[in-house]
């Protein structure tokens, strides 16, 4: 990556201003369970509580329009040159909330970590199907989306190849540990807690770090201090600390720069790697600011904001 | 990719409303030569007119604010785990035009060959200096941008390292000639000529086409016929055929999905690669429509509109 240090912005420049509230009902709020497919998950305070009713705190339902579909064979065949495969996989909404205001950030603590256990639980599930071989586990949150995409949700994806961008990482981990028989992850932990520069949150079994060379202003990675390819591996103290960082990350970026729109994603191994001593588990969100850089460079980001500085700036920042 | 064919969008749900034309005066247009850095590159009708002020037609000039700089020695250093290396490199603009609101669709034939004669020219400077290893050359056309970014213009950037995804690209397609001893590019040529179902224009050099299993809808990529890894091996005959090829599919876009904003990267070799026999250099035009997807899915995009689709209704617009 590229520091572009001699156009440095302040993290004020990135402030996005909010847009004000409005008076919305979607699919995804609470009282319309009916109008979406019948529920995969939900968490309700009442366990005697019907299904795919009122009285979820978060829920799981299939894509109504989903791009995989978990009926029917994997199958492969050739086109010329070019290889096809069924479209098995599973596509699934987690509902963050029943409220349709009421993003991430701005939950309680109990409700994000409802959030972790609900990504868990899914992944768990997937891997119980052996066609599937990953799990993406991901939400966008756009600070002026509309409609049903406004109400706070992520997305599931379970597919029964590996996506290259998860196969590449793993590759490069598997790389560096294949040299110095060491996860790579556990080193940049290490590093990371002796320089402290770029730490944003630290607790007893999570940290939040700017990464070295971040290919985007602000943008911040969780990862627990235990080593765990896949995150279904995270434990109970685990998860309640994954939410309470991630909870206290989302908080300060939302006041220092202003509700931006952010990408979230778990990165966890695929189903055969669960083991693997090379890979380690992390979460990954990255701001989406507009006016960050060129359009494209080739996988060679150009960032204004130095990690230090936005790591600096984070700490600084009160939840 | 998954095409995702349950939930095809129609074409026309893409189409995005166009912003009324602004008075706008920006440091690209002409008449303002003398508050932009000394230009690089001009074309004017006239080789006698002096550099630096008006009578251009296409002109290059240094990042204001750049990224990487020209100046000082390459050196590399470790910082723990971490690689640091000087930020050497070119970092400039290409103003396609004097004119801030004529953008590239809308240019004469001769004024685009213009363009592309000037990514070219650029590129082959940029491989005069033993520094560096690759050249990102690109644009972002963001149908509503205002101000300074609505001037049409593209960016040019030139590295002293090989950045990750030209790596990956060209490591992909060294795999497949080390295992048939073809070119990949020329046998998708060769496929898509046979196949037709996702060719968009063909002239006699230069051939546009929906890629097989596209990552977004309307994807268009542009070939050269003739086997060559770099850019830089551009002919007369390719680059007026390149640009007439370019011209036709940006305004068959914009008539068929409405002046879509788009990034245009073009693919060529890295420095040191510039005579292989594996990779094929070429031009990827990707429309960015922010209804197309999901956020974020790991390199497995899912794309709503099957290329062959895409191909066929960009056929049947007219230019």
């Amino acid at each position: 990556m590229v520091v572009a240090t001699e156009r440095v912005r302040r993290p004020g420049d990135f402030s996005v201003p909010r847009a004000p509230r409005q008076d919305v009902s979607c699919l995804f709020c609470g009282g319309r369970e009916a109008e979406t497919p019948p529920e995969l998950l939900a968490y309700r305070d009442s366990p005697a509580a019907p299904p795919n009713a009122p009285g979820w705190r978060v829920r799981v339902v299939p894509n109504k329009f989903p791009a995989l579909r978990v009926e029917g064979a994997l199958e492969r065949r050739g086109q010329g040159l070019y290889d096809l495969m069924t479209g098995v996989g599973a596509d699934e909404v987690l509902v963050e909330s029943p409220d349709h205001h009421a993003k991430l950030a701005d939950l309680a603590p109990a409700a994000v970590a409802d959030v972790v256990r609900a990504f868990r639980d899914r992944l768990v599930e997937f891997k119980r199907d052996p066609r599937l071989r990953a799990a993406l586990l991901f939400k966008r949150h756009a600070a002026d989306a509309a409609g049903r995409l406004g109400h706070p949700h992520a997305q599931l994806l379970a597919t029964p190849i590996v996506p290259r961008e998860v196969f590449e990482e793993l590759d490069h981990a598997r790389a560096y540990y294949d040299y110095r028989e060491r996860c790579l992850f556990c080193d940049i932990l290490r590093q990371e807690l002796e320089e402290r520069t770029r730490l944003v949150v630290e607790s007893e079994h999570v940290l939040a770090l700017a990464p070295f060379a971040a290919r985007y202003p602000f943008e911040t990675w969780l990862f627990p201090r235990r080593h765990a390819a896949g995150f279904e591996h995270a434990g109970e103290a685990e998860q309640r600390d994954l939410a309470g960082v991630l909870r206290a990350v989302l908080r300060r970026l939302d006041r220092a720069i202003g509700n931006p729109s952010f990408t979230l994603v778990v990165h966890s191994a695929p189903f055969r790697e669960g083991e693997s001593p090379s890979y380690h588990w992390h979460v990954e969100i990255t701001p989406v600011l507009p006016q960050a850089g060129p359009a494209w460079s080739g996988g060679l980001p150009l960032n204004a904001v130095p990690p230090e500085d936005a790591a600096r700036f984070l700490r600084d920042t009160p939840e």
